[in-house]
C-alpha cells in the first residue's frame, strides 16, 4: 500500500478469484468455466476481418449485439444493457441503485463480490443468513426496504429459488430494486427474465462465462425495466463507454444466436451433473440439489481444504472456500463426462488412502 | 432516470464520446484512432485456437503482457497494470487517489472525463484554466497539495510539456500523486516513463487505441513506483479482477513486440500531420502545435460549428467541442495521406462556397 492511497480505500479486502494457472495441466474444476469450446459460429464470427476492424473503437451503444439479445430473451433492446463481464453489470448496478442510505441485502452466503463492492463504495451491507440447510428463507427478503441482490441458483451452494418465491420479493419490496444474479441459470433454473415487464423494481443479471462458453470473452447482460437500464447506462457511460471490445460485442451476438449448440450443451453439463452427483452420493457425499454447472459437496470421512490439496496433488482443481459454515464443503465445476469420471476415480483413491 | 436511482448518481453528466456511426460511410478524422491497420503479428495472435480458449477465463494477472511491456518501456512487471482501456486505469486512480479530502486537478480543457469521473466519485474539482494561447504554465501546479491529472500531448490542443516542466511539478508536490496521460506521447511527445524509478508520486497512463492500432480491443497501461501499482491492483481485484478478455491481452503482447510497425506507423501519422498543417496553415487557419495524431485549428472564415457540419455533410467527420474558449476549433484526426488529401480538397470545396 503506499502512502498516498485513500484512507477510504486501505480498508477493503479485495476478492480473491479461484485459481488460474496459467500451465493448463489440471483438470479444471474450480472457476466454473464451461468444458466445451465456444460455438462454430463464434469462432467463425470472430474472424480475421474483424481483428483488422480492431483499429476502430467498438460501438459504445453495442446496436447488434442488443438486437440479437432482444431477440433471444423476446425484450427490447433499451431494455438489455451489455457488460464487461457479469461482474461490471453488478458493480455499476450497486453504484446506480445503493449508497449510505440504501443498504445492499444478501444472504451470508452466496457470491463473495456483493461484499466487497459495497466496501469499495461505502454501502451498509444487510447480510441475511442462509437456513441451515443452505435454503433461503423468500420472508426473510419481505419489506426490507433496501436494495436486494439475490444468486439465483445460488453460488457456492447450487440451490436455486422458483421464480413464483422471486416474484414474492418483488411485490414486497415495491420501493426497491431487486437484482437477480443469474449467472448459473441456464442449468436447470427459473429465469426472472418473463417478470421483467411485470416489476419495474426488477434486474436480472446474466452471463456469457457459464452456459456460452465466452468466460475469457468478458460479457454479462443487464436486463430490465428501460428505465433501470437506462440509470445502468447513465452509469457505464460516466465511467468507461467503450468498456466492451469489438471482437467480444461479435462473439457474443454469435453466441446468442446459435441456440441448438447453447441448448446442446447445457443439456450436457446437467447430464453429467446428475451422473456425478449419483457418484458422489454413492460414495457418502452430502451434495446438495444443484440446478447450476457446479456440485456443492462434503464428506466427514475428510475435511474439505484437505481433500482440496489432495485433489490439487492428483491433478484436479476444485473450489474450496475458507469461510463460516462452508469450511468443510467443496464446490466442483461440472466438466465433461470423461473429465468427471477421471475426478470420481482420483476421488476414490484418496479416499482409500 | 428511474424513482430508484440513487440521489448521488442523479446529477452527474455522463460523457457523450465522438460519433461512431456504424454504417463506416465517413472518412472517420473525429475519434484520434489510427488509420492503419494493427500489426501483422496481432492478426496472426489473434488465432483461431485463441478464440477456441475463450470458454476459460482471461489470467487476472495478465502476466504474458506485463512481461512483453516490461521488456518494452524497460520496467519491472510490477511496476505495470493493464486496464481495460486507458479510461478504467484511470478512473481506477482516481478512486485510489482522490476523495473528498483529495481533490482533483486539472486544466480547464483537457479530455472531459476526468470532470465526469470527479462527478461519478464526488471528488472536487480544481480546474485551472491554460493560458490564452492554450499553453500550460506548470507553476500553476507548483505545491498544490492535491491530486493532479495532466494529459501530456493535451487533447484537445495537442500541444505537449517537456518532460523537464513535468519533473517541475513531481518535485513540487511530493505528497501527492501526479497522473500523466501519455494517450497521444507517441507522436512526438517526451514520455515521463524514464521519471518511474525517481518519484514515487508518478503515475503514467498510456493507451493501446492511438498509436497500436487497437481502439476496439480496449488496452491501456498504468505505470509507476510499484506500490502506486499494488494501489491500483488493490482496487481492481475489488471491481472486476478479470477486467481484461483473453484476446486483447494477446494482442496487446503482440503489439508491443513488432516496435518496427509501431515506429513505421507513428512516423507515417507525424509526417502526415506536417503536411495537413501546412496546407491549413497556407489557407489561412490558426493551427496549434500539435504532438499527437490530430490537429487543433480553427479559421476566422467560417465559425467552428459550421465548418463541422459542412464537413461531415461532405463525407468527413471531425470533431467539435461545443465548450468555452473553444467553440470556434476543430480537432483533426490524422488519417493516411490520401484520406488527408480529401480532407484538404473537400475544405477547399467548402471554404470556396
Amino acid at each position: 500500500m503506499s502512502r498516498f492511497l485513500s484512507p477510504t480505500l486501505a480498508a477493503v479486502t479485495p476478492y480473491t478469484p479461484g485459481e488460474q494457472p496459467q500451465d493448463q495441466q489440471y483438470i479444471k474444476l474450480n472457476t466454473n468455466e464451461s468444458p466445451y469450446l465456444p460455438s462454430p459460429a463464434v469462432i467463425a464470427a470472430v474472424s480475421e476481418h474483424e481483428v483488422e476492424k480492431l483499429r476502430l473503437y467498438s460501438d459504445p451503444a453495442c446496436a447488434d449485439l442488443l438486437k440479437a439479445a432482444a431477440a433471444h430473451f423476446g425484450l427490447q433492446p433499451e431494455q438489455i444493457m451489455p457488460g464487461n463481464g457479469s461482474d461490471e453489470n453488478l458493480f455499476f448496478a450497486l453504484r446506480a441503485f445503493c449508497d449510505a442510505d440504501h443498504p445492499l441485502a444478501y444472504a451470508d452466503i452466496t457470491y463473495g463480490c456483493y461484499g466487497v463492492w459495497c466496501g469499495l463504495m461505502h454501502i451498509p451491507s444487510r447480510i441475511i443468513p442462509l437456513k441451515e440447510d443452505f435454503t433461503l428463507d423468500p420472508k426473510d427478503y419481505y419489506g426490507l426496504n433496501q436494495t436486494i441482490v439475490l444468486a439465483n441458483p445460488n453460488a457456492p451452494t447450487g440451490i436455486a429459488l422458483p421464480r413464483a418465491e422471486i416474484e414474492g420479493i418483488l411485490k414486497a419490496n415495491p420501493n426497491n430494486v431487486v437484482i437477480v444474479d443469474e449467472a448459473y441459470v441456464d442449468f436447470g433454473g427459473e429465469s426472472c427474465v418473463p417478470l421483467i415487464d411485470q416489476y419495474e423494481n426488477l434486474l436480472v443479471v446474466q452471463t456469457f462465462s457459464k452456459s456460452r462458453q465466452l468466460a475469457g470473452a468478458r460479457l454479462g447482460l443487464a436486463m430490465g425495466n428501460a428505465k433501470l437500464i437506462a440509470d445502468l447506462n447513465r452509469v457505464k457511460f460516466s465511467l468507461n463507454p467503450y468498456n466492451i471490445n469489438r471482437l467480444t460485442l461479435k462473439a457474443g451476438q454469435a453466441a446468442l444466436e446459435d441456440t441448438a449448440y447453447f441448448d446442446r450443451t447445457r443439456a450436457a453439463i446437467v447430464d453429467t451433473r446428475a451422473w456425478t452427483k449419483q457418484q458422489l452420493e454413492q460414495r457418502g457425499f452430502a451434495v446438495l440439489d444443484s440446478r447450476s454447472n457446479f456440485l456443492f459437496a462434503s464428506t466427514n470421512r475428510k475435511d474439505g481444504k484437505t481433500l482440496y490439496k489432495e485433489l490439487k496433488e492428483n491433478g484436479i482443481l476444485v473450489r474450496h472456500f475458507d469461510a463460516p459454515r462452508i469450511q468443510n464443503w467443496l464446490r466442483i465445476t461440472i466438466g465433461t463426462s470423461e473429465q468427471m469420471k477421471i475426478f470420481v476415480n482420483t476421488l476414490d483413491k484418496i479416499m482409500e488412502e
